[in-house]
């Protein structure tokens, strides 16, 4: 059934891509190398073509140039574990020395016993302990250090290698290619804005102030000698996933997005406040369905879901999504 | 006392600002030309000139130069009331024809009567009450269409202007500046976010994505033609006063300010938060104390309340007090 509406999906855009490439010849492999030439990457030339040709009926002013990417299973690897969790767990075992009491102590205890099976089963309660205490009672700037450390080291499960490896270099190319057409780009995750901040400037080339994403709570405190810090207290504020993404691009932007890039359930809202812009609209969704280069995520998977519904209404709306077995070339830098 | 410590900034910067022109020329009248060259417009030309010169040691990256300012008092005119107050006041004599129940109810009754008296010994939650009533229960469009219908016709009591005329041109003249040399510039105010954004870009040259305010919470619903809205719901999210300013900047900017302009006892923290910066750094806060041509508002005023401690504080940080009377040689863009 998937295979089918993506098939028709398909033939629907590379219609539309066949008249966008009568108007204009679009260099290539110099745009989007990682690409293959299909409906999805004519999507993307076509969308830049019109919002920023003075001519075009749906050109749109420099200022008004938003770009959203979500970030987990859009920009970089959300399998088997969001990096984020992932994070949360190695802190719990590097603060465990500490806390003997956590040996007996659900849900720590799990944790320190790699209890992989009960770790994916862990409750709402359970995540909300781990992550009041690995993400707070710290300041803004040691919390970054502690995921800056983290990154150093830490490696993906699967591919060996530094989770920031793991970022799509496809979707690396269409972040740099619409900010070389004078979009803003921001990250808007479901994860939590600090964790992406730590090195969203290094890896993607995208600013603190661009960063939207769950939100905590922080303390304005001196230390000892009056220096001012602000220290994160396990609050929440804002949960910047599904109809909190609009939400928190209203708070943090107060523009709609022109262009909005997603791959789950979550993203849904985002991409139809994206869609009600005046102008030209992109709205995509990577489809996981590469079980080997990346992964099939399949209709049971916990993480990234992709429900026939939301397959669907790409179709009806006219979201255009990415099939990483037909779109992608390659996915990671290092793939040949 | 105010005036000898003001007296004794005055001779500290003017010693500091003959350091510096010895370094450099500075063009005059074309650089802040509505300032009378004193200590305060000589402190601002130094900061940038350290901040924005490559073989200064205080040198900063332009992607680090952020610039804030709050709004009421420091930007334009706060006296005799908010300028949101006020518009919140006039919306309640808008609404009221539908609210026949509100000719008896406080603190309805009291706006609608003009019963200046109890007006401003409102209590906060009669403010609570006029705010929920007036900011939220409409698409944060809606919201922004009311304040620029206001802003269109509205007048101040005193000057018989628009609000809008009435932004200080030597504070205009600084954004601008700073502007023109890389810098970023927010507004940072404790007013509600989406009220500065309704003008904010017009009438600063700042995006809706550069205003900081109080924010209050969004709810996402559907039109009945599906067309996604963000509507004003009252529950507050964030208070950006006070302690609450250098929270609300880490949200919305993720980094330290270097420069920070303010006028009252609520932008303490943020000029705090800015000197703990690395590089330049420029805190100033604006003193009213030019009864004949804008407001004096001497010890007991209610707004922009500026205490001795603050004025110790400054003199003790080396924050510069900008005296109205004496730095500013004209107030607004209708001033000769």
């Amino acid at each position: 059934m998937i295979k089918r509406i993506t098939l028709s999906l398909v033939v629907f855009f590379l219609c539309i891509s066949s008249l966008a490439a009568q108007n204009q010849a679009v260099p290539y492999p110099e745009i989007l190398p990682s690409w293959n030439d299909g409906a999805a990457r004519q999507g993307i030339l076509k969308f830049v073509m019109d919002s920023t040709n003075e001519s075009s009926p749906q050109f749109v002013s420099p200022e008004k140039r938003i770009a959203v990417f979500d970030q987990d299973g859009t920009l970089w690897v959300e399998q088997p574990m969001y990096a984020q969790f992932v994070f949360a767990l190695d802190r719990i075992k590097e603060m465990a020395p500490n806390h003997e009491e956590w040996k007996s102590q659900a849900p720590f205890s799990a944790i320190l016993r790699d209890d992989v099976e009960k770790i994916s089963n862990f409750t709402k309660e359970d995540i909300e302990r781990i992550l009041a205490v690995t993400h707070s009672g710290m300041s803004i700037d040691e919390f970054h250090g502690m995921v800056r450390n983290w990154l150093a080291t830490a490696k993906h499960p699967r591919f060996n290698r530094p989770y920031t490896d793991l970022v799509y270099e496809p979707m690396l190319e269409v972040v740099k290619y619409l900010r070389s057409n004078g979009f803003k780009t921001y990250i808007v995750t479901g994860g939590g804005q600090e964790f992406a901040r730590a090195y969203a400037e290094k890896v993607y080339g995208i600013p603190p102030e661009q960063v939207v994403g769950s939100i905590g709570k922080t303390q304005y405190s001196y230390a000892r000698d009056g220096t001012p810090s602000l220290i994160k207290i396990p609050k929440v504020l804002l949960i910047n996933d599904k109809a909190g993404k609009p939400a928190g691009i209203n708070l943090m932007i107060g523009r709609r997005p022109l262009a909005a890039f997603g791959n789950s359930a979550g993203d849904k809202e985002m991409l139809e406040w994206t869609q009600a812009s005046k102008g030209a609209t992109l709205m995509m969704l990577v489809h996981h369905d590469d079980a080997q280069r990346e992964y099939s995520y399949g209709p049971n998977s916990k993480i990234g879901i992709f429900p026939e519904a939301l397959m669907k209404q790409a179709e009806n709306s006219g979201w255009i999504v990415i099939s990483i077995k037909n779109d992608w070339k390659r996915i990671f830098s290092f793939d040949n």
